[in-house]
């Protein structure tokens, strides 16, 4: 198999480190080398998260661990309030319907990111909030919402819901301040901006939300977070997680440490600015308003004209580069490239070079089936 | 980090050839790469269910794919009879009360198989039973139940209950017909006789089964059957799937091909039949009835005067080799080796070897204990 160039909003190129280590023979998850892989793993992802909370470990995909996260907090019946920007926030208004949750959407228009002060607005309800549900960045149109200001609009109503967030495709290359922004469940994966190969999610949990896991009605076993808690104490997981996974994001958590968060959070935001310079020399426009342009993921308009299945098609075929569509309703309309993690201007370089000569062709191509020759 | 010789009822070790494939640079999962992957990996999996069913891959531990079995099938509610052997049926019984399943115990002493006759006793009832939640291997005792007797049994009542199979530690080792025998769900995870690193369960489904996910009203989204079956028919999975662990599934699912599961299955036998006679050999005692002992794992009492720990931690300390203890009411009463997956006869032979070694030194520190010096 051909070796790809992977530039989609994630699974992200693996630091070449990290394939040596999932080579590890050792798969044991009770002994003692178990339990000193989990401690530096546990203290690694306080780091990134910036909190003091527990950060919990799940084998499931993000989605598992946004289903956990509800699953854990929330009781049918609860009425929460799901801000949507995007694919990923339907998602959170899916899972919170199919637990029975009483969730009200807050749509803001594909492009842009959710306004604080609506946020603020809805909140002022006769009938209180439980929780409030944000998708930080939102892959499928390279919107960033501002969570500190989100933040803030919970945390400024009388009896304060619990905010969950999905920070899926953000935690480890947007600035997340857990515990001083009071963001109560923060949920990633392993295999976005942490650089791991997917099959974890990682989910902090404020004191206030342990209380809410304390009362919570909802049926659960596996995504249970208080066995989990009860196993954290002595450095293991309930079920056999996955190992070799484990091995790659304590590389890559050492990885961070090394560069420092703050230059990793800077260096995505360099990688991000040059990518919009970047399309923009060749003439697309960005999808979202660039004051709310992801640092994680570019979205630009498919050129009038062109097909965007196309472009991807060749882009992989003639570049080994692999790029993302659009989803549900930009299918078609919109081109995603991926820049979190393992990344440097230098990827991005070649993506631009390789997407310049593609659609010089697409557009010649389509030129001479309208031109004729 | 020592290169551990895991020994333990799974993880198990890993074929080489796996380690290599775990490298695999590409992580996409919608792109034509995946669908081969995941259409190769279907097929190997109807192979080693022997079913003609979807086998549904799931990223999380094999519980993950218990409770996912369970909370597709049943509603809070419905009657279930959870014929327990030890530690892995209670595990059942949990999640089915978790649930809010009315899961009635059947429980038979540890070391023994369940009783086919009992179970179909027990499901003579005025209220029939929606299902009956079986775990094929209990590797708590080593203890194999007889899944074929257990099945007739089950489908001999008027209107047969739906039989869901704990097969974590049996299938692709010990004989499982999905669709002869009539098993309804069946589980599995990767990391066991499949040899690939944990982090995955496979779950076969039967067309009967498929009804009761339809009907069923218990919370779920993640686990959606219906969602897995959907995007499997475009050769896809819902949500990001462990890419890394699927192709170290691929391998060792054409391994197992190449070998033939029938010669996998008796190489299993023999492995375990050595293994018995050679703890017998060094004076050790099965915990389990020999017509019920585990072809996965044995599972041996500890020699009166010995301390379980102490051999445990000095086969790990000076050989290098990971075996386990019991669990709950059998801790410190008993040892288990594991022999799944990646085994072979000389494998055994190193453990029964080192198992010699250190048995003489903890009986003889023992003596010396007593005896004074």
């Amino acid at each position: 198999m051909q070796r790809l160039n992977l530039r989609i909003p994630g699974p992200t190129p693996l630091p070449p480190v990290a394939y040596h280590l999932l080579r590890e023979r050792f798969q044991y998850f009770r002994g003692p080398e178990f339990a000193a892989l989990f401690e530096e793993i546990a203290d690694g992802l306080r780091y990134v998260f910036q909190t003091r909370n527990e950060v919990l470990v799940l084998t499931a995909s993000g989605t598992g661990g946004l289903e956990a996260a509800l699953a854990n907090v929330l009781s049918p019946g609860d009425r929460a309030l799901v801000v949507i920007t995007g694919v990923f926030g339907e998602r959170w208004l899916q899972i919170a319907r199919a637990y029975g949750v009483d969730a009200t959407p807050l749509r803001f228009p594909l492009g842009k990111d959710a306004d604080p002060e609506e946020v603020r607005r809805a909140l002022r309800t006769t009938v209180p909030y439980k929780a409030v549900l944000l998708t930080h960045n939102e892959t499928s149109t390279g919107v960033t919402n501002d969570l500190q200001a989100v933040a803030e609009a919970v945390r400024s109503v009388e009896e304060p819901p619990l905010l969950l967030v999905d920070a899926v495709s953000s935690l480890g290359a947007i600035d997340i301040r857990t515990d001083e922004w009071g963001c109560d469940v923060v949920v990633t994966a392993s295999q976005k901006a942490l650089m791991a190969p997917p099959g974890l999610a990682l989910i902090s949990v404020s004191p206030r939300a342990w209380e809410a896991v304390e009362m919570s009605r909802t049926p659960r076993f596996y995504w249970d977070f208080r066995r989990m808690r009860e196993y954290a104490a002595r450095q293991q997981t309930p079920f056999t997680p996955a190992v070799s996974t484990l091995f790659g994001l304590r590389e890559s958590l050492k990885r961070i440490r090394t560069e420092g968060l703050e230059e990793v959070l800077a260096r995505h935001r360099r990688v991000a600015e040059f990518t919009r310079r970047g399309v923009k020399s060749l003439g697309l426009r960005l999808f979202p308003d660039e004051s709310c342009a992801s640092n994680t993921v570019t979205a630009v308009r498919v050129p009038e004209g062109t097909d965007a299945d196309e472009i991807i098609r060749r882009l992989h075929d003639e570049h080994g580069i692999v790029i993302a569509g659009g989803q549900g309703p930009l299918r078609g309309k919109i081109l995603r490239v991926g820049h979190m993690g393992y990344v440097e201007e230098k990827d991005m370089r070649k993506v631009i070079k390789a997407l310049a000569l593609v659609l010089r062709k697409v557009t010649s191509s389509t030129d001479s089936g309208f031109g004729g020759s």
